[in-house]
This record gives structure tokens, C-alpha cells and sequence, in this order.
């Protein structure tokens, strides 16, 4: 018989931001596959068996997933909030050779993004109109990311960048800022929200005139303002927001 | 002393998609406000009041949520994923005109967007690039609304709209459906996801040739792919996917 395939996202990095269906599917789970970080994360269980894979090998991971689900497994992959819509991605791809029949009942749980959760931790920045852009060009041309940016500024659009710089790809991130000084104001208000909902947990906020390219790492999402998107002090702290409203031409 | 103010959202309408640290907020609060059908989810409580207010009158409950703090309540604001963060706009916005010292302590918790649930329950069609956008011309102008679906389809963006469609706004998603027309291929996918997560979910997949505007209301999120978004099936049921990798010119 054949058993199920979970993927699930546990969210940035705290507890607290885990939804108790992943919980629950975590707790019935009988193997639990996702890229090394993802697992150290779990609480070690008796019957819950740890298959880790690095970054990169998402479609072995999902026919690794699909196999033990089809010999009646409870089987999870495990993602933050973001990589379960990639994770997700590898495993229909993973099942779209098979036939149908021999599937194993699939369920996706969404998690808490890292770009929300940001976004929550500074205020509102993406309360309007916003896109989500992936910085790195291992799937994608880099012409694909320039033109999509170049779309979102242009719309008007606030955004969240995520994988904006890692040591093999050190220029992703420069070229979007070059993108975006070439079609927005320099004083847009851009975030840089670094292990968001952890112990190291750090939160830049600056103006694309005064944006580096070094203030972001791999565990940075970059959140840019629209042009309505302003700073206002509270207690002890600014925080960000994105006004509801936006001006008639 | 001044008390706290909390803005959470409770996601698309599921228990089990309401993380924990919103749950822990809503335990330990004496005044809960918001959009009265958010806080109808709510369970009653003993020494919970609960301040129900009307859609579009955010910028008052803000300003009453913060008087509550300020006098020492444990203050919540609740709302959907998504209302999380207008709310928070509106919250920011009310302070916006006192003094920082005055200010209660403010933190946001961030939820499941209906979008992103959606997007869950029908496999991984916002894998990719997506931009969120909300059809309400209430507080912005419609050429806007136009302006962006245009940006987001020539960017080659996957796409979920909020408020789709309403009683007072029957043309909205209409004009969503024209433009997507003159930019988009007849082939690509659009899901019509309905009170996701609830006992009257429905989910309905079709092509951007099939679709009618009155296909959408107030409770749908509205999803397009990309033009690489797909269908495979699955057991019993079809599933969308979004690849991860994007041609290259």
C-alpha cells in the first residue's frame, strides 16, 4: 500500500513560526528528506528516520521521496517557508515521469516566508503591490533577472529578493542594484533583514544611494520600497511602512 | 504604563494554519480588534473584549487599538494573512501624527497569505517569480491596477490577485482579464482559489481563454502562471506546477 508525501515549510527559523499542520505531519512522519540546514532543525525521534541532501539535489530528493512514500512511508520534505514552493516544484517533476496510478497521495503545507517575516519584524514594507525575485542565476539568465527587476520597478511594484549573493555567485546582487539605480529614486527605502527570526537575526535599513552590495549574504532577504514607502520613528526604534493608498496620476 | 500592541494575522481561516506565536499573542491579550469576520473566529475568552469594526475603517481602529496599549492593554489587532499587513499600514500611519515616547510597544506577527495557501493546495504554481496584486480600486486609480498586471506579464512574473471582484466593484477583475489578454498567451493557467482552507474551499483550474470574470468573488484569490506553469496529474486530482528553471533567450 501506498503511503504519503508531505511538503512542508518550518518557516525562517523559530518555533513559534511553524504552523501546527506541519507540526502534526512532522509528528507522524516516518522519514523526513531536505537539504542539510532544514533537518538539523528537527528534534531527533524515535521512528523518524533523517535523510539529508545538499542544496541543488532537490529532483533526487523528490524521487527519493516519491520512492519511500510508494513503499508506504509517511514521508516529509522539509523546507523554510520559501523552499517548500521549490522543494514542491522538484517533487511534481520528480512525478511527472511515473504514472499517476503509482503516486502517492501528495499534500503541500505552506509556511511562513522569509520575505514576510521580514517584513513583519520591520513593520509593513510590503503592504502594497509587491513581487518576490530569486537573485540567482543557476536556473535562470541573468538577462531574466535584470528585465524582471527593471518590470517591477517600473510597475511600481515593492519587492523581496531572495539568494541575493553567495560565494560562487558574489555578483547577482550588484547587478540588481545597478538595475535599480538605473529606474528608481535614491533615496528608496531598501532592508536588509539577515537570519530573520533567529539568534542572529539583523536588520539594516538604508537608501538605494547608500546600498552595498556587501550588506547581503546568502541568509539575507533584500526588501525594497515603492516610492510611497517611508521610515517614521517610534519608541526606541523606525520602523517601515508602505502606505494602503497610491496617488492618482 | 503603557501597555503593547500586537498585529497578527490568522491566515486564509484553518486552525491548523495559525502559528503559534499569533496563538500565544491572542492567549495572553485583553482587547482584541478587527474586520468582524476575523474576530468571529476567534474562541471567547473571559477578560477578552472584543472590538469588532467594518472593512475601510482601518485608520480608526488603529488609533483606537493604540489608546487601548496606551493605557496599559494588551492590544491585538487581527486579521487575515494578507490584512496583516494593511492593518499594520494602518496601525503605523495612526501613529504617525504623536509622539514616539507616547507610542505602546508594537510587534507584528506574520501569517499564511491566502495566496500562498492557495498556492499549497493546488501544488507549487508560484514556484517561481510572482508579484502579489490587489484588484480594489478603492484606494488606488484603475489605470494603476492596469499598469502593473502589465508590468508583471511582460516580466514574465506569476501573478495572485487579492479582491478580485465585489458587489460595489463588479468591473475590477474584468479589466484584470483584458489586459491579461493582450499580454498573455491563451493557454495560461489560471486557478480561481476559494475560501482556501475552509469548509467551502473550492478550487477551479482553467486557461486564461476559459476564464470569466464571474468566475471570481470577494472570498477568491485569483492565481495566473507563468507562461512555463504546467499541469500534471496525480492521483485522482490534477496538480499545477511552476518550474523552478526559466529558459534562455
Amino acid at each position: 500500500m501506498s503511503g504519503t508525501l508531505t511538503i512542508l515549510g518550518t518557516g525562517p527559523g523559530a518555533e513559534g513560526l511553524i504552523v501546527p499542520e506541519a507540526d502534526a505531519a512532522l509528528a507522524q512522519a516516518t522519514d523526513a528528506l531536505g537539504y542539510i540546514p532544514y533537518l538539523r532543525r528537527l528534534a531527533p525521534r524515535a521512528g523518524l528516520r533523517l535523510h539529508e541532501s545538499d542544496n541543488r539535489e532537490e529532483l533526487d530528493r523528490a524521487r527519493h521521496a516519491i520512492a519511500l512514500a510508494q513503499a508506504g512511508g509517511r514521508v516529509v520534505v522539509v523546507s523554510s517557508g520559501i523552499r517548500g514552493f521549490r522543494d514542491g516544484r522538484g517533487g511534481f517533476r520528480g512525478a511527472r515521469g511515473s504514472r499517476p496510478q503509482t503516486h502517492p497521495e501528495i499534500a503541500v503545507i505552506p509556511g511562513i516566508t522569509a520575505m514576510l517575516a521580514a517584513a513583519a519584524r520591520i513593520g509593513a514594507p510590503l503592504g502594497h503591490d509587491f513581487c518576490a525575485i530569486n537573485l540567482s542565476d543557476n536556473l535562470k539568465p541573468a538577462e531574466t533577472i535584470r528585465h524582471r527587476i527593471r518590470h517591477a520597478a517600473l510597475g511600481g511594484f515593492a519587492m523581496g529578493f531572495y539568494n541575493p549573493r553567495s560565494a560562487s555567485r558574489p555578483d547577482g546582487f550588484a547587478r540588481a542594484l545597478d538595475v535599480l539605480r538605473e529606474t528608481c529614486e535614491p533615496e528608496r527605502i531598501v532592508i536588509f533583514a539577515r537570519a530573520v527570526s533567529t539568534p542572529q537575526e539583523e536588520i539594516t535599513v538604508t537608501t538605494l544611494a547608500e546600498a552595498r552590495d556587501t550588506m547581503a549574504d546568502m541568509r539575507t532577504v533584500v526588501l525594497v520600497g515603492n516610492p510611497e514607502t517611508r521610515r517614521i520613528a517610534g519608541k526606541g526604534r523606525d520602523w517601515v511602512y508602505t502606505p494602503r493608498s497610491w496617488p492618482a496620476l
